[in-house]
């Protein structure tokens, strides 16, 4: 039985964002598609599931678009997509398009990039991919990447564990300067939170911020991008500190 | 001056958590304590943050205790401490004592590691405890081992980047077996969605799970905890995966 592969599409800008229909169109050709996406943005929720309350799945149908709208995560949405809604487990999983870089530490903070987490702890191939740009942005390019990433993976896999975190700069095709394999940038924030009175003269905070000491590497996923190149980080989830753990292994913590 | 140490404690479990009030006591002795912590449980959040919402922050006492309790998550607290809040760097972050173990893949959505990360990003030396029960626990040995780590990480400090998690039985002190340096454990969990009907008609879902193919060695996180013994798992934020990249460097990418 030669059956067509199944891909579940998830994002965290929310079911009705551009970039996620960008996806689908360009990944139907290439499988079945089946749509898990959060009812509405959940940007920055990190890998955050729902466990106080219930979740509620709403099929989702707009232009010829369809799709499951769940009140949850990114993540709950890869879980619940997996475990409750389809009969098989999809062959790949894509998170995305982003509206947003997800680069440095920020993919920490990233839902795209948990999507994909999740769906590796649920061993199905994934990959989380973003497009550089808040403005209003062409998904064309980085659709037609995804496209054919989205076959190679399914041509050759993924190790068990290890998943591709895509950046791809808002620059026109023919600006593109072709594909880096790279490392995730560990540039940090300057932050600060800009204090303000409400109406009722309550004090409130917003967080801003930004990079500092940006990285310049093109082995870096940000340098890649910021020289006009498609950044492909592979990541796992790991995060012991291996040599670390040697040093500790010296200590005296003993009670 | 020789000042005496500035400690900064949060949680994922809310500012009225008996974990962290165990904390505060046994870290009073030490240094300075200051609390700023969610205003109400904020378990699973992963490293949320909160981006399209102000964020309150409201001066909380109650019976000798005193903190700062913040609407958001916990990396939201330990931002909004350092960038708002506090004159000066904490010179340590405590996030805990969670109730409830946080070991394995489950890092990955723990409110208490991610206050650790948040602390980290910030150039503070942080770790994230948690006692390995969600019964009415007693919190006076983990507490008694968080004093004991933390007048050693303010001797020893820890390198740039590297934080730690801790996990302890919840055993009486004399049953406890000792200390171990461990890996982040990388069992899966079977889950599943308990669907239910609502009483106006309406199916929701609760997530449920469990682990398979349980941790048995004492060299990681789970196993250790199993063995009665406290485990330090030392983490980092780097989550490239090195040998991959190799690989990857030599596949057709090229659009």
């Amino acid at each position: 039985m030669s059956e067509r592969p199944r891909l579940l599409l998830t994002n965290d800008d929310g079911i009705d964002a551009p970039g996620l229909r960008a996806l689908v169109k360009a990944l139907s050709a290439v499988g079945d598609v089946v749509v898990v996406a959060p009812s509405s943005e959940r940007s920055a929720v990190g890998h955050a599931i729902t466990l106080s309350d219930p979740l509620r799945v709403d099929r989702y149908v707009c232009d010829g678009f369809q799709g499951y709208a769940v009140n949850g995560t990114p993540a709950d949405c890869v879980k619940i997509a997996c475990w409750a809604l389809l009969n098989r487990k999809p062959d790949l999983l894509v998170s995305g398009i982003n509206r947003g870089i997800n680069t440095g530490i920020n993919i920490l903070y990233s839902g795209t990039v948990s999507a994909a987490t999740e769906g590796t702890f649920l061993g199905v191939p994934s990959f989380a991919i973003s497009l550089a740009t808040f403005e209003d942005p062409d998904f064309g390019y980085a659709a037609a990447f995804a496209r054919k990433l989205t076959l190679t993976l399914l041509d050759r896999g993924l190790p068990r564990g290890v998943y591709l975190n895509v950046n791809v700069p808002a620059v026109p095709a023919e600006e593109i300067e072709g594909v880096s394999i790279t490392r995730q940038g560990q540039a940090l924030f300057e932050e600060k939170f800009d204090q303000r009175t409400d109406p009722h003269g309550r004090v409130y905070y917003w967080l801003t911020g930004q990079k500092v000491d940006k990285e310049q590497d093109r082995d870096v996923d940000d340098g890649a991008v910021q020289a006009r190149m498609v950044s492909i980080t592979p990541v796992h989830y790991d995060l012991t500190h291996y040599d670390f753990l040697q040093t500790l292994t010296g200590w005296d913590l003993e009670p």
